[in-house]
């Protein structure tokens, strides 16, 4: 990329920061909920966000087209329309007083830049699409047997046969397909018939979001460029069941003690989890939830039943796969020292994903280029993104500092990261679609 | 004691039987709740059956007597009255929706003990007093800060200062001063001036229970003599604080897992206790409640707050005292791994107490010349013979067989396992008041 269009990109970007503010601005003031903010996935709160997205792209002359989930797709034009579109975006969902920057960010960076692009006298060899996904935030607004990312994975053909009913919004008890129609989009097509997204119509998926973890603010980097999205598996609920007996007259040798058995087989898990990270491997184990019985429980008495739940991550799938026999195995020793039950009841898979090594190095290169400290480090949560690279779309995703984590309404993302992270996005996209 | 004698008060107790069993059956039918009985400490049913039991005695020909805290003594007059009297008894209060025996049954055979006595013409060297209790069930009872015990305790002058005011009936919000007082006892005289059994007053005190564990039931014994009356330490709420955090974002070297903490801290405990038992002490762990905060807990999010119980028990009281330094320094090291917080909350002590041997050994060789089959067992919860003992009078327990626990409406005390319990209790009392 010469050198003068990398000034160009950069003032241009300049001139864009004051509606990408506006934007953050309205998007918190209009979506306000008692505490953070509220834009339930096909609620009225994301509706809002899609409209005013909308309404500013075209506003920048850009393409607008929704699909039949209503993701929303707006495209700079390319010189040489035939060829794979780059894309880039998010979600504009929230979580139940949430933060106003989980998701937001990546989809206004991305209006930004491609505004910032065109206002640089760019035109692109090919397309550039920022795409607003849909009820990325599913796994917080709808229950029963879903997939999640559920926009993306509609765009990109990946939903499961039964989904659209078989995933019911919390709060209104109704259906996917039911919100789809209510939000005024055609839940039939956008499961029938070929994907909105070809996997070989995208040339490459970038998605800037904020940090969801303290590590670029705790060693102070304002950027992070992911390495790889950690897999997930998932076990909701762990039911341990011993006997509820009494505390002091029930002798060690005739006790079904489900909290103990409970404790033995977390820190089984605990000890294995360490043990792959000794080696060098990447593996979190995290017990969220733990509780016993509030109907039956008592100091008094032995627990006969507690239940908890296993949120086990890696960027390795192959840590992950190893997980089952070893819970498994782990359960029947615990099973048979503390003559208690344990159902695991099945792990929920999300694969772990690799983004772009090609993509990664133009991100590394281009924040040398532009005198942006960045870390390279791995995704803990999942993304949309993990969606396109299971395709085989060629990813990446960069990451802004944020304080207080995310999911929660004390999100906290300083502006001048955001710009800076944006800055590098604008210019892989520069350098991706400047070429021939 | 001579065989005669043995044969006559066996005959006698054939014949108090059906008194036995019809006291029985009122206190269940007029104390009956939605499911099995209530009678509360200072409340109706306990008044009830303290007012049948005072008929009974009546009927009986033995003194009847209460104290200010409504104690209730019922007295068969011995040669020498100025001798220490003989003791006999225990509560009559249930928990709520308790069973119809966990008290009862140790009143009842006491009266039914001394009615065999008097009708086989037993004139005792020294009084034989049945005493009924009032509130044993107080930890059921009774919120705020108190000893539990409260009728035996008052009775014994081992009441706290402030313990009128402090301990709080949990269904009425009233102190226990105002709840003696409307039950037309008087709690000022229950706390002033010296108490009403004074310790060198009595030779002996004798309590028959049902088992509270499955002991007996399981190895096939009708009866059983304690070693012991384990101590308790309990700790009602230990609070472990840690941080929420994302659980895919936060590498571990950033967490603060209140979860694993609690996890590492219990299995610590746990391995202490059975290293003591390894060594052939005695030590009983048991967490009952474990709980992460439900408002704030998430599968996908590192535990920052769990809470849990513990309740730990032994016949050895220098088991215990070295619990809390051993929970300290676990404490200490968990904090420094885990970078979590740990607020053990103090122990609140129950005393472990040791039977008296020389009634032990007249218990057991009783069983023998009976035919009873006794098995020799330590006691795991706390009972008013643990106040006794404090004191220093000489202090037994005897055990009947009892399926399903107790504390719930489905205790299951064979009457003929009752039957051999009141002829062991009644033949200790014999032997003990034979002599001149």
């Amino acid at each position: 990329m010469a050198d003068g269009l990398a000034v160009s990109v950069s003032r241009a970007l300049a001139e864009a920061s004051p509606m990408a503010e506006r934007l953050f601005g309205t998007l918190a003031e209009k979506t306000a909920d008692t505490v953070g903010v509220t834009r339930a996935s096909y609620g009225e709160g994301e509706q809002f966000a899609h409209d005013l997205l909308a309404a500013t792209a075209r506003s920048l002359d850009l393409d607008i087209a929704t699909d039949w989930a209503g993701n929303l797709y707006m495209t700079l034009p390319g010189r040489d329309r035939s060829r794979p579109a780059l894309m880039t975006g998010s979600h504009l969902d929230s979580v139940p007083r949430g933060g106003n920057y989980d998701g937001a960010a990546g989809v206004i960076a991305a209006v930004t830049a491609v505004a910032a692009l065109r206002r640089a006298g760019l035109r692109p060899s090919q397309d550039i699409t920022v795409m607003a996904t849909r009820a990325e935030e599913s796994g917080s607004w709808f229950k029963g047997r879903h997939g999640g990312h559920l926009g993306a994975r509609m765009a990109l053909g990946l939903l499961w046969p039964d989904e659209l009913e078989t995933a019911i919004r919390i709060d209104t008890g109704r259906s996917l397909a039911w919100h789809i129609a209510a939000a005024g989009f055609d839940p039939k097509k956008a499961t029938e018939g070929p994907p909105r997204l070809a996997r070989e119509r995208i040339g490459a998926w970038i998605e800037l979001h904020i940090e969801q973890g303290p590590v670029l603010l705790t060693e102070g980097y304002p950027v992070g460029i992911v390495t790889a999205i950690r897999g997930i598996l998932a076990a909701r609920e762990v039911k341990v069941l011993g006997a509820y007996a009494h505390a002091g007259a029930t002798p060690e040798s005739y006790r079904q003690d489900a909290a103990l058995a409970a404790v033995d087989f977390i820190a089984g898990m605990d000890r294995h989890a360490e043990a792959v990270r000794a080696r060098g491997g990447d593996l979190t184990f995290t017990v969220g939830k733990i509780n016993t019985d509030a109907a039956l429980h008592s100091m008094t008495k032995v627990a006969g039943e507690v239940r908890f739940s296993m949120d086990i991550r890696s960027r390795d799938q192959a840590a992950l796969d190893g997980i089952p026999p070893v819970a498994a195995r782990l359960a029947a020793e615990v099973e048979a020292r503390r003559r208690a039950r344990i159902e695991l009841g099945g792990f929920a898979p999300t694969p772990a994903a690799a983004m772009d090594a090609g993509l990664r190095r133009l991100l590394a290169q281009g924040a040398i280029e532009l005198g942006i400290r960045a870390k390279e480090l791995p995704c803990g949560a999942s993304h949309d993104t993990v969606d396109f690279a299971s395709v085989g779309v060629p990813a990446a995703m960069i990451f802004v500092r944020n304080a207080n984590g995310s999911h929660n309404p004390d999100e906290a993302m300083e502006f001048a990261d955001f710009a800076e992270g944006t800055r590098l996005l604008a210019m892989l996209l520069a350098r991706l679609s400047s070429g021939d």
